[in-house]
């Protein structure tokens, strides 16, 4: 085959090229991939025979920079490609994670690899596909060579063809948030839901077309495939988007958004051929410029993903994504810990207490303050008193960390008003005793949780970096909380841009210099890079707990977010509110829409490990034995089974405590309620398991009655087979200790 | 008068105030201030009462973001604005510079403030001006205030009304380089001058308007007046550029450039009237969204300065920008010392060696590399061997230090590609011993200069500041020549932005921490900083004497220079080319327009306390008799008289060595030859002193007989008059030592 090819490739007008077809291991999945008529790479993929993409075009087009390419007459990385050499491959290999959802992970795949060459510019790339048997991974790499050093990418043309009108859940693609509700619609009803998709009183919105959305995205087509997009091992790379292509598309919104040189050319309309509707195109997260992407070969580009199977349990278990990323990159790992937290911050969310020290300045700049001088304004939360509470909260209840808000100067104006040097993230507020604090904890065996709320003044931050986290050491943190509230400084980046990402993960690496983990809010969502940077231990990335106090979050919110949100990484969704109803102690009429034993599954159906119980101690103490459960959960395990599943509807899930023969079970429902029917079939045959339930009381409800629950126990043993009712909003949450 | 003012303060419309006049302590400076009919602030300014600047407006149009301000129907600082208070102050004060033309400097002016009150807005700025016997400076002052906290500028609107159509010696306005030759034409003909003015074959240009132009801008009246237009203490606030409004002006270039938020509102075209022709607007430098400015009150414009007299001598001996800038930041300067300097570098700027070590790679990426196994490409100029020969040769002819460019790996792609990881400014190359070579150094009382090329990758430079001034010191460096040769990264920002100027202040801050100095080229013009931070010793930003190796600059260059580039400080000229046809010892047919004579000029009549001997040691020693005369100037004054002077034909001057009795006399001159007058009557009456006069000889021509020089000794005393001929292109050095 390689001999004619070769003759083809001497062409100018090369035809379609014969398609390579790969099975994955088990053969449900079949990948086929080949150049089409003019030359472009082309793949198409089936699940057990169904069709899951239809044929759809790979390919990058080229900003045709004045420096970094030849000239504005070069050819795009779009087509005029033959396949110069293609090798397959068979991977079957187990590894262990330093935390996660299991103690080691298969990654078992075959692997297609296409050299394609573009004959009239002397240019090769590839494109290597990884075929597991719950979905693919593709990416375009490009080799070191004379023709293709560097090159700015305009925007990556990969395309994934749907073949139906799918129900899709879906965040309104933007540059700068991650943060709205989830819409459930069918693919055609996308653009004439984006107008109410898109969370306008956001601090920081940059949507960009009325069919983008974000990744990862949760598909279930008509007869009953779970489909998902997503991508892995973004790193110094634009974060994804999707532009669906339906019967309104007239253009991508792909054009050059000017930049100010005056001398910069208007940019073409894109000389390619719209797809057919139902296909998502990517769509990168440009720069200050509008460009998305400056490249130095070698180098190649995450891995774009879709998942499929027809058991929606399998999108939780897979571990594609993390397969996908590069083994760990830090020879010393011990210092990494999965960690319960309290902190002082839902009082300040809620609007009880602030960050801020003083309300004495219309804005301040840090070098004229004398914070001793100042007059305090008596709100002001993380101050010694508060949190020594917290600590002897977390002391006395086998909480690991406390973190603490608001513990340094600059809250007074520190959000969105283009304010560059905001934090110097050095100096505390008055009554916040640094060293008296942390000596405090940890003469109780606790940790002191830090945070670096950036601002989103990235410049900043990288300033005040190295002195902030020797600050750290200093005092004995291992683990920051940082924030990217706001638009980014440099005015016209984006929180997801190719740029913010390089910083995200410059953070992480210089943490791990410092054995200090990282838990980003406001990043970008994650792909996957906690396999290779492991102090990565959390991100928000999506809509957090917070939002119960700024108007609620839907009941099914958290029965999407392990469909989509997860897949790339865990989420510090701060788990855990008690009291729903804000009313019932501050002036913030906004309500949680979950009854306490559905906040007692979250530790168990939103994997992280990093698991904060976000209510007050108060709150915690007037349910104390709820609370039993967030003591005795874990938040790393060496076994997880996904028993229900359905996006939207419920999730239950069993997992065995690391290094223990301890169970947990969680499951969590929408507002419609759930039975729940667990099968302990996974328990060690011949033992008995003490079974503490924490269940809906029967007339429990997110919002009439969300605190009414029960507490049972019982001895199990395997085979039994458990039936639980979660109530509207509810859910479950069950521990099980062997006893014999 | 406050009171009618008050009473008028409540009408919408305000009338014209009364203005004030203030004159300055000579008399011969007369400035006028008042508000217009629309309440525009409005200045005029004239000398010995011929006018300067005819009525001209101020204040600022703003952005109305999002975020920093009210909205968009939020008024701009441009009218509607009534005085509520005016101030006039005195000043005559004294103050020694750490290195200087001189060894006092009287700061000698009357300072009016005028608070203006937008009454509709409940705002208030002020306007503040010192008029000086040789000048003026004003800007906006923003005080602290509830309705005016945060704000982003979209144009400063600063009007230079221009009484005639002057001569003006300009540069095209441009938000990436300054290293074009001048331009000499009437204000008239700008626009047709300019696409010919432009530098397009410069790595990094981007002009902004047909009349745009740079400050300083030197003028030339019919009648003889000299005026200079300028700022001072520029920090952290966008370089300012001149727009000419002439007849054919339509708009001022100011629209907002997009920014890629897809929502960001349209710009609406400027709703402020053009003024009359021969007008100068300032124009900042944009940010990557076309934006000006963010600005947090309390805050001030950097100083808007006009300098005006009828002898051209002032516009070379003002010291008014230095005079606004603040006084020196740093407590202890006793480490900041003038130097003499040689290096590697010519020879790499000419073509004969090369910075980078390897051609083996098409590109590099810094981690991927074992330097040690690379292969050598033979032409590598910072290698042991040549440098301990510049070592020894600086040790042996008195000069202070040696820079060595190339030193230090990532050389072999560094620019234009927009590579972000480009430097790391701590790995030497395998050839160049870092750690042999300062020691060797400083063995024979000689240091090394490091060399930071930052190929404007800017975040990159921010990450391994600390880390490159920690290694400066371990090996005893104390100055560092950096440099930001191309575009920006970030993309979209500009050499002279906001954000840069903070960046090559916080570069200068964080070295005097570690006690460095700093010459920085391709950054911002200066502004007279060095008064404020005199570990800024020097800068380029201008064409310096490389251009004599890229096609060469005119020989009036030298003779506009210190009227325009070194009104705001000194620069890096890098004088001394004895050997001026390249082609002699290289293929570069390029050749220095200038002879040996007007070569030693240079080092009096371009003053900077960091003065380079730039030509290779072999060449100093073919003249080692008019070398001698760069081994004995000082660079650093207790006295310093311009003699003579007009901008582009001819400047003498005469310094006296800090510290010392000794003078030097230096004089260059055009392409027209000059007969310099130098009467010694600055001389100690009553004492005799060797003079030492290298002139050109009879028949020396900067292009036909360059090297034609004549040394004569003689005794001179006070009184004496000296009659020097100075070649075309050509010039003289003195140098006179008491004898008793």
């Amino acid at each position: 085959m390689k001999k004619s090819l070769f003759l083809l490739s001497l062409m100018l007008a090369p035809l379609a090229s014969q398609a390579a077809e790969i099975a994955s291991p088990n053969g449900n999945m079949l990948l086929k991939f080949y150049t089409d008529d003019k030359g472009r790479p082309t793949y198409e993929l089936s699940y057990k025979n169904r069709p899951v993409v239809l044929p759809s075009h790979l390919g990058l087009e080229l900003a045709k920079d004045k420096h970094a390419s030849k000239g504005y007459d070069e050819r795009d990385l779009m087509d005029h490609f033959t396949i110069a050499n293609e090798q397959t491959t068979t991977v079957d290999e187990t590894w262990k994670p330093v935390w996660g959802e299991t103690a080691t992970i298969r990654n078992h795949y075959i692997e297609y690899v296409a050299l394609l060459q573009q004959q009239t510019e002397h240019r090769q790339i590839a494109i290597r596909f990884r075929v597991y048997d719950d979905g693919i991974g593709l990416r375009y790499e490009f080799p070191q060579q004379k023709e293709l050093n560097y090159f700015l990418i305009k925007e990556e043309h990969t395309e994934f063809s749907m073949a139906g009108d799918h129900t899709a859940w879906w965040l309104p693609g933007d540059y700068d948030t991650q943060e709205q509700e989830t819409q459930q619609t069918k693919l055609s009803e996308i653009r004439s839901r984006m107008e109410q998709a898109v969370n306008w009183g956001n601090s920081s919105v940059a949507v960009f077309s009325p069919t983008g959305v974000q990744t990862s995205l949760q598909m279930k087509s008509d007869d009953g495939l779970y489909i998902n997009i997503h991508e892995a091992a973004c790193a110094d790379y634009a974060t994804m988007h999707l532009e669906l292509v339906d019967e309104q598309t007239k253009a991508l919104s792909t054009e050059l958004k000017g930049g100010s040189n005056a001398y910069t050319p208007a940019p073409k309309p894109s000389p390619y051929p719209l797809p057919r509707p139902f296909t998502f195109v990517s769509h990168l997260t440009p720069d200050a410029t509008g460009l998305k992407g400056a490249m130095q070969t070698p180098c190649q580009t995450p891995w774009r993903t879709v998942m499929v199977s027809d058991d929606a349990r399998d999108m939780l278990s897979s571990n594609l994504i993390l397969n996908l990323n590069e083994p760990c990159a830090l020879d010393d790992t011990s210092w990494i810990h999965p960690t319960k937290y309290c902190g002082v911050w839902w009082e300040m969310i809620v609007g009880k207490s602030s960050w801020n020290y003083t309300d004495e300045f219309p804005s301040i700049k840090l070098d004229n303050i004398d914070w001793k001088k100042v007059k305090p304004n008596g709100r002001h939360a993380a101050n010694n008193e508060k949190v020594k509470r917290y600590i002897d909260f977390a002391a006395k209840n086998g909480l690991d960390e406390v973190l603490v808000e608001g513990w340094n100067v600059g809250w007074e104006d520190w959000a969105n008003m283009w304010k560059r040097d905001v934090f110097d993230f050095q100096t505390a507020y008055p009554d916040f005793d640094l060293k008296m604090l942390n000596d405090y904890a940890h003469s109780k065996g606790v940790k002191l949780l830090m945070h670096h709320e950036t601002s989103s003044s990235t410049q900043n931050y990288e300033r005040h970096l190295e002195k902030a986290f020797q600050l750290m050491n200093r005092y004995g943190y291992d683990a920051v909380k940082t924030g990217y509230v706001g638009d980014i400084i440099p005015r016209g980046d984006h929180h997801y841009s190719q740029s913010m990402n390089n910083h995200y993960l410059h953070v992480v690496k210089e943490a791990a210099k410092h054995h200090i983990m990282v838990n980003a809010h406001e990043a970008t969502r994650p792909t996957g890079l906690c396999r290779t940077y492991p102090n990565m231990v959390g991100n928000e990335s999506a809509r957090g707990t917070e939002y119960e106090a700024f108007g609620g979050s839907r009941p099914d919110h958290t029965c999407i977010l392990p469909f989509t949100r997860l897949q790339g990484g865990p989420m510090d969704y701060t788990p855990g509110i008690f009291v729903t109803k804000l009313s019932e102690w501050s002036d913030n009429t906004s309500w949680a829409r979950i009854t306490i034993a559905g906040s007692l599954a979250l530790y168990l159906t939103m994997y992280s490990p990093l698991q904060m119980a976000a209510d007050l101690p108060e709150h915690y103490e007037r349910f104390d034995d709820a609370f039993q459960f967030i003591r005795d959960v874990a938040c790393d395990w060496d076994e997880s089974i996904y028993l229900e599943a359905e996006p939207a509807d419920y999730i239950t899930v069993a997992r065995k405590a690391k290094g223990t023969d301890k169970w947990f079970i969680g499951g969590k429902c929408d507002e419609q309620g759930h039975e729940a029917v667990v099968k302990l079939d996974f328990l060690d045959k011949g033992r008995k398991y003490e079974c503490t339930i924490y269940a809906d009381a029967p007339n429990a409800h997110y919002e009439t009655n969300p605190q009414a629950y029960v507490i049972t126990k019982k001895t199990v043993k395997a085979g039994q087979t458990l039936k639980l009712k979660e109530a509207p909003g509810g859910g479950f949450a069950i521990s099980l200790v062997p006893i014999s």
